[in-house]
């Protein structure tokens, strides 16, 4: 098999972030579930948008964000997802070429608009997000361009986006294409109430050997495998799928291959700012390493140093040079 | 007279900021004149945005970040300013009422949408604007509520709104009302090159009495004065209006007027990051401490505070709590 073409594909949500800091008192007060993603619709999205302080818009996505790291550790990257034909899609589409990631879904000419993420940061740095899914989830599987996924060492997909109709086809036929084609499936289980939604799609997609790299947090793994005891939950998920990743926030991150098992701790950050896009960016460096040929420790390693970087500032893509950080 | 229901109403640009560091070759290749304001037309907005690295956006327009920061110590305005009806109008309007400000004045239906600075931030935390005035130049005289600038202390004008006809009519107009009324008119000369521009304009208005308090820098002074020699220019200047303020970024600030002259260092910043809304801030300061009552020493003294708050971070409006910084 040639060297592919690029080092990673991503289908997720293309989603511009509207950030603003609040106090605990607003999450409670607005009925979140702090540190959770809800989906909202239209007139939920403008009672919370209401009550939300001075704000910035910085593009997101889960996946986008992951690719947008992994651009700037040097991956040859491509987005597939769906915006609006409006000014949240140029923004979107902007930002993320710019961040070097090729992107050509062409943009829907129709409402509903580019899907945008509210997301409230509380002082402990903890973000809870609200997301209004518009353009996002009309991705059609037609979209996809199946030669590029051939293309690409790895297929990465972010479960929030199993929550739409459409896009699930769509990811259902990547993977085909992928497999068909030889390379590998990574997926993220995204958050612990997709995995309520969705977890028996996941379990099957896992048993029937569809995914190569799986990516959780502590809170993902007990949704998905019933099991409270963290070392349990990853006895029972490891020897499913040739590499599982587990990140624990403060407590660092596990991984698990048949022939390994590495942990690494979190990396020091002198202020947590802004959790949003910790897993995001964890991914981005783990994957880089893994496509690279890096043992497991040294993926955990770039994934740890991503995501401190990324938990030092606002925003979840990445403000400093990654590629010399991670050295 | 009675107490006015508002400290300062203000008249501006309407615009959102799309920031994004750069490289100071980026700057000379796509020729900026680096630190300035430069009007961009439709197709210059998109070369620039093209070359662009991933941004972020954030609320700004002077006079606007001015009455953010006059909001977040404790004072009541209200700001006019044109919007389209587009996505971005939408995130101004948020931001400012989320701020604490009045802002009343209807969207605009029609193209062109909504006014934009594409912000170049050089590693030296310099900031070189590039403005799509889009809707903000249309604001209409008939837009502007003469009760309410009746009802205001102070009157506030940026100079970069002298530029579009549209509102330089409506600022004509907002200042004969605030004089009727008996109120106090503040004004901002924005841009050395807006007085190259429209020079012959505020030299007029100054010598004819209509301004009360005149906000420059150290560039702005020279512009309008012809006069390279700085203290050659504040006492040429001084004389021709009741309240002289002028900055001089890292060297503080002077303030005179007919009987007390005052002088402030820059406040210390650890890290200055972004010198965006630097002046716009200083106004906040120094306005809310003059309708407030205190002296020109005092005034300073906030006015310095509050920009060294906003040169600390991204964007032109202030994270920090402005009114416990001031004390």
């Amino acid at each position: 098999m040639s060297q592919p073409r690029f080092d990673v594909v991503a289908i997720g949500n293309a989603i511009v972030d509207v950030m603003a800091p609040c106090e605990d008192a607003l999450v409670a007060q607005l009925e979140m579930a702090k540190g959770g993603m809800t989906l909202v619709d239209t007139p939920r999205a403008h009672a919370l948008y209401e009550a939300m302080g001075p704000a910035r818009e910085i593009s997101g996505g889960s996946a986008a964000n992951t690719l947008a790291g992994i651009a700037a550790l040097g991956g040859r990257c491509a987005f597939i997802g769906q915006v609006a034909d409006d000014q949240l899609g140029e923004v979107f589409a902007h930002d993320i070429r710019a961040a070097g990631v090729d992107f050509g879904t062409p943009p829907r000419r129709h409402d509903p608009s580019t899907a945008r993420c509210l997301i409230f940061v509380t002082p402990d740095g903890q973000r809870t997000m609200n997301t209004y899914l518009g353009a996002s989830q009309y991705l059609p599987a037609a979209a996809l361009d199946e030669a590029m996924i051939a293309d690409a060492a790895v297929l990465y997909l972010e479960g929030y986006l199993w929550d739409p109709e459409e896009p699930r086809h769509a990811m259902r036929k990547a993977i085909a294409a992928a497999r068909n084609a030889g390379r590998k499936v990574a997926f993220s289980l995204s958050d612990a109430f997709v995995i309520a939604r969705h977890g028996d799609d996941f379990r099957e997609l896992i048993a029937s050997g569809e995914i190569d790299l799986l990516f959780a947090n502590e809170a993902e793994l007990a949704a998905l495998t019933g099991l409270e005891d963290f070392n349990a939950g990853v006895a029972e998920l490891a020897p499913q799928v040739p590499v599982l990743v587990v990140t624990r926030g403060a407590s660092g991150a596990v991984a698990v291959s048949a022939d390994e098992r590495a942990e690494v701790p979190a990396h020091h950050v002198a202020q947590v700012i802004d959790t949003t896009g910790a897993g995001d960016l964890f991914a981005a460096g783990f994957l880089f390493g893994h496509v690279r040929g890096k043992s497991l420790a040294e993926c955990l390693k770039m994934g740890a140093i991503c995501a401190a970087e990324i938990i030092s500032h606002y925003g979840a893509r990445p403000e400093a040079d990654l590629g010399e950080l991670v050295g």
